[in-house]
């Protein structure tokens, strides 16, 4: 690494009009300077792909700033020390980090996330079930969710790592789970996990199936992948259910898309009132004080298999762009990360 | 009361279709029985007129049964027992009671409220700022919209008793209040109780206004009549914003109706997963264990005229209709309570 360090890098070349595609993307090299004092050179060794990312890519209000175009996309890698210019960190250690869709990185030390162990859990796991999606699931199920012993949760995307770790962690909270995803093999994996009942939402008639799946009504909903799911949940709902609301993948990609009618937003409210629902956005930095007692926990549970996970790997940063289409899609099959070694 | 009471009463005559008119009700004399061991008769001095009350009219899911075709319509009442035949209880004593439309009834003792002191704070405030109304600002307040000082409250409905008991209060509490209602007379009266900014939403430029009273944006949105107001709010909104829903007056008479599109569902679903709000029900009983520290902080502070209320009475039982229509159009101005004497 004497020198001049470079990185492969996927920039946002254009804005996506609704779903993106290849021409939102271009893959470039570009030199990296040397990393200057508190600085490190990174060699990003996975890169993990999350639906968040769509939001990153339009202008406009979010809770984070959008990305540039020009700009590398924005990612959370597993990330080996090449070259370091910062206290206490060696060459060869390993970070989670905001490393983005490139093969190298120079960042500030203080940006780096925590520090893994290579003898521990398999690497890719901070990026999943022992990361942001795995302590998504296990945040909010304590701070908004707050199951009871029999009361039926319903998640959706359930073969997703957020809700694969929701539907697993509801059910060691002693809660009946409906697990929903798409297809039959998806809804095969779902019945391993030992969920009480998985649903395909291709299904044609998926409302009458949801319907007899919950005799009790539906105390909590998970995962809001919106669409025809939302729209077979809400007339469900018990009194005092609770949707914390992290995700909506399937209006991900319809800012400024106006829906046809009718305007469903004043019965919304009205059954909000009605049956005293909670409605409650999150994003998982909101609850980081859970993080410590997350990381204790999930790390005995993932040894004792008491949680499953499954990814979905993806080789070469080149194949990212296919790979967070499908993603958009519901294409992946567990928590899709890229390769890039 | 040697002969058998009668009671003169209101009953539902047939269930509305959209907004009520006066014959969906109908005013008729009926014989009581006599108390039998544990009941009182009651003659009912005030009755309360409530927007829920619409609720109560139409069949189908609400938080309460509703009333049936040809029953006397429900509300609560300052009552006066003339008879008992229940131990512990003394003619002439006063209680607040569900009472219903009708000038006496005659009840279980163990359905009784609270009783009320005669010589206390007025008698129907036991109706308004110091009994369900007072209580619901004084509750959602602690239990969901949580102000911490300098954060900005936005409530509508603002001269009704739930509306400038929340106004004041949060003014107490050290928020930024701005109050909505509708005309220049309720504007006044806002700006008399103390808030920052009271604005009509009937204004022409309504929106531009609130946007110009809410410089750092809202934090909570209270007394939700739906409609233009929550249209104008939502864009206001700031990340972690809390709307506690206590009431949709302007979509009480839309059962069934359908609201022409777009449909905003999901973008509401967006905005509180970017935003993280928070949109949660809640009827008053929902937060029973704080009555006991309301009344006693309510009785102090409006003893020391630090919380204003103001009270719209309506002269007799025959006139309950009309003023029950008025005030599902915000043509009442303060509690409204029919005196019954």
């Amino acid at each position: 690494m004497a020198d001049q360090p470079t990185t492969t890098r996927i920039v946002l070349a254009s804005r996506p009009q609704g779903a993106p595609i290849a021409a939102n993307f271009r893959l470039e090299q570009s030199p990296l300077p040397a990393p200057t004092a508190g600085q490190v050179l990174l060699r990003n060794r996975y890169l993990s792909l999350d639906p968040y990312m769509r939001g990153r890519m339009d202008e406009g209000p979010s809770y984070a700033p959008p990305v540039a175009v020009g700009a590398v996309m924005e990612g959370q890698t597993v990330a080996e020390v090449l070259q370091s210019n910062a206290a206490g960190i060696a060459v060869g250690e390993l970070f989670l980090a905001p490393g983005g869709w490139q093969t190298h990185a120079v960042l500030d030390a203080q940006v780096l996330g925590r520090r893994l162990d290579p003898a521990g859990l398999p690497l890719s796991t901070a990026l999943g079930v022992y990361g942001m999606p795995g302590f998504t699931a296990y945040s909010s199920l304590h701070e908004i969710a707050r199951l009871q012993p029999g009361e039926t949760l319903v998640v959706a995307a359930a073969t997703g790592p957020v809700g694969a770790t929701v539907a697993q962690l509801a059910k060691l909270q002693g809660a009946r789970v409906v697990a929903i995803a798409g297809g039959d093999g998806k809804r095969a994996y779902l019945q391993s996990l030992g969920v009480d009942v998985a649903l395909d939402h291709r299904a044609a008639d998926f409302a009458a199936q949801l319907r007899a799946a919950v005799p009790d009504g539906i105390d909590v909903y998970f995962e809001n992948v919106g669409g025809h799911v939302l729209d077979a949940v809400l007339p469900l709902l018990n009194d005092f259910a609770r949707i914390p609301v992290c995700g909506t993948i399937a209006t991900y990609n319809a800012r400024g898309v106006e829906h046809p009618g009718p305007d469903r937003l004043p019965a919304l409210f009205s059954q909000i009132l009605r049956q005293r629902l909670t409605v409650r956005g999150f994003i998982v930095h909101d609850f980081s004080h859970l993080w410590p007692q997350f990381e204790r926990e999930m790390a005995h549970w993932l040894r004792e298999g008491r949680i499953q996970y499954r990814e979905d790997v993806v080789e070469g940063l080149q194949n990212a762009p296919d790979a967070f289409f499908g993603l958009l899609q519901g294409r992946n099959f567990g928590k899709l990360v890229v390769k890039l070694d």
